[in-house]
């Protein structure tokens, strides 16, 4: 596309992800004027934003920029914005979309930051998305990599992939938010970029798991690079690609999250492994860990496809009760002696 | 092959890997009476895995079993032996198989240990045993994983690879070292798993370094994504199969080894970007990190074949004094913005 610079960007969301996307995209837009507004559905958060250019709750003291404001009137975040960034929780997205979908610009570009499949239609949030707004899918485009938020937040160097249909569109939201430390790379491959993005966390809770058993190194190394396994079978049967999966948003996503006391799908797993219940969990971490939420969606998409999803499926019996968390890390090493295959089971 | 069992298992070398699949295999065969034989290079240690059932200065106070055996007399070591494993370090192999070679049995297999190419030739470890032994490449394999060997030696779960031309080989020695802790699983493809082996070492002195310029997990993840896709492009254009670079050997394997502080090659990289020196560094460890010597290697491999490896070119470029250590970060990420491709440079 040969248009212009976003001058103008709405974040519809602001947690630890949504604000720092939006402090990314402001601090890449600052030079041009680019005005980027965060719709926070406490207006105190707002509040905070704009007053103290602090969002204390998720961020703690990062400084954000001038030309980042905040709201919690979506109407008055919306108009006029070219890109539309939507990072609220996956499970709530529908209903967000229904409520705001006359506010959205008729011509903006939409970008999901979120990660989750949803419960009960097992749908991609692009999917969601496409079907809410009746919007094309040159227009829909996600964002996804080896992206804690907080050593974004801090400016530690990043790299990430915005994949859409178009590839023109990957590369006009690439642009607008490519900063000194934030660096964008580009695909089309929608499907895998997402599928990626989702698995990983329920991928989180089983090291999670094994490394709150103090299981080592190497055990949690295999269950990562099984995990990237069952992940690329999933993301191929939905018409993904295998490389996208071996990038930076499959591979680079899944060893961060993994490899970090700050995620939030890894430390829900730790927890679990302490013995605690789903339930104080969820309490403990006052985040949403999303891997808890897609975990059966994931399964379920998996099974109606025919695909073998070992890990996923042993995740989901210590989620719902039927085995405890000491019978996982032997179920995920315990297989016959056997030829080894990315695409076998 | 139908053939029985290995009762008889030479191991070359009594340092921390070798001593320990030593362990590994007379666990594995104690209940068939397997005789399990360790040649180590100074008497003294071989005395104390005879007396004392330990290697104190490569496996702290870790119990030996007691079908494991050790002798400085490689001719002793190697009688009647069916599996001859070689863990020497990777320069000194072709020097030690012209010693040892009058001693080994016509019709044993060999596997290889080593993770490394050997300077001035650029040849891998199957390689400079082929044409050291004159051995059949269908009696030739390699053994790789996230293995760890202290947790291994701890008798943490572990998984593995032993790849052999002949599959039937693969297996064989599979069953011989199959343990309650140690699972290896087989794959045909000697070259992928050799070279996602001595790759990961030079990835993980890159690793290594961020790391100790306190860059964050997003970064590591990055290098650690891009390094395999380097990797990859190197092994296939040797012959290998790319599925094998995103397996336990290949991608398992670079977790592993970036994850953990008892990884040499890691640890190295971050004396490096602590300012030590080279030989400083080299003296701090007392143990080979192979990543050093086998860097050059590479790089002269991947430039006579015109594979684009720009990790591997900078961290050569540490190690001659090229670059500092303060650059290696930035350039590392330092690419236009373009569409991400495992394949393409």
């Amino acid at each position: 596309m040969n248009i212009p610079h976003a001058s103008a960007i709405a974040v519809l969301g602001a947690g630890s992800w949504g604000t720092t996307f939006a402090k990314v995209a402001a601090d890449a837009g600052a030079s041009r004027g680019t005005d980027v507004r965060v719709w926070a559905r406490r207006a105190d958060a707002a509040e905070e934003i704009n007053t103290t250019h602090r969002n204390t709750r998720y961020l703690g003291d990062i400084a954000l920029p001038a030309n980042l404001r905040a709201s919690d009137d979506a109407a008055v975040v919306l108009a006029g914005a070219q890109l539309v960034v939507l990072a609220v929780p996956a499970q709530t997205l529908r209903a967000q979309l229904r409520e705001f979908k006359h506010l959205v610009p008729k011509d903006a570009v939409i970008l999901s930051l979120m990660k989750g499949l949803e419960v009960g239609t097992d749908a991609r949030m692009s999917q969601v998305i496409a079907e809410e707004l009746d919007w094309p899918q040159e227009r829909i485009a996600v964002l996804s990599g080896p992206n804690l938020a907080m050593e974004i937040a801090r400016e530690e160097p990043t790299a990430s992939v915005v994949a859409c249909s178009d590839l023109a569109t990957a590369g006009w939201i690439a642009s607008a938010c490519t900063a000194p430390y934030f660096r964008p790379y580009t695909n089309t491959d929608v499907t895998g970029t997402e599928i990626g993005g989702i698995v990983k966390n329920v991928i989180a809770l089983a090291v999670g798991i094994c490394e709150g058993k103090q299981m080592g190194d190497n055990t949690k190394a295999s269950v990562m690079t099984r995990g990237l396994a069952e992940t690329t079978r999933l993301a191929v049967a939905l018409g993904g690609k295998t490389e996208t999966l071996f990038g930076l948003s499959g591979m680079g996503d899944l060893i961060a999250t993994c490899s970090s006391s700050l995620s939030r799908n890894h430390t829900a797993g730790r927890l679990l492994a302490q013995g605690l219940s789903l339930d104080e969990v969820t309490e403990a971490m006052q985040q949403t860990a999303e891997g808890i939420k897609s975990a059966q969606a994931v399964l379920d998409r998996a099974q109606q496809l025919g695909v073998y999803m070992p890990i996923t499926e042993n995740v989901v019996a210590v989620l719902q009760g039927t085995i405890s968390v000491d019978e996982l890390g032997p179920r995920l090493l315990a297989r016959e002696l056997k030829a080894e295959g990315v695409h076998a089971p």
